[in-house]
């Protein structure tokens, strides 16, 4: 068994509504010198078979098939 | 300005339909050998100032209050 974690993030300059909703709601509740909050989405992923090389191209082949919108977000593969 | 990066994951035990929904859409993509998938959010987050203890603080009670539900869910904060 191979345990991964897949973080995927928005590209730089995309625009993120939901970060600054998050953004605005922080200050709202009394955080203050909140300079900026971007979302972003993680998964942790269990795989059989213990080729950690395959397991990462079977993970990157995940975000670009599914995972990850590749036209406007980043992903990064993390083996444990 | 300090960067920081905000994990948060369902405790374990906790049912995962997102997961699971991922996990099934996996296999009809003919991804073989997924053994489990779980979902979480991350957050960029960006704060003044460079103390960093207190930026630390600052972003546990944010998770506290805001960015994660502490009855099913951890949290984890790394700062750059």
């Amino acid at each position: 068994m191979i345990k991964a974690r897949i973080v995927v993030t928005l590209k730089n300059g995309v625009l993120d509504p939901q970060g600054k909703a998050i953004e605005g709601a922080l200050g709202t509740l009394g955080f203050e010198g909140v300079a900026g909050v971007r979302q972003g989405k993680v998964f942790d992923v269990v795989v059989d078979g213990d080729d950690r090389e395959k397991a990462k191209d079977q993970l990157s082949a995940m975000c670009e098939k599914l995972l990850a919108n590749t036209v406007i977000e980043n992903y990064a593969v993390e083996i444990a």
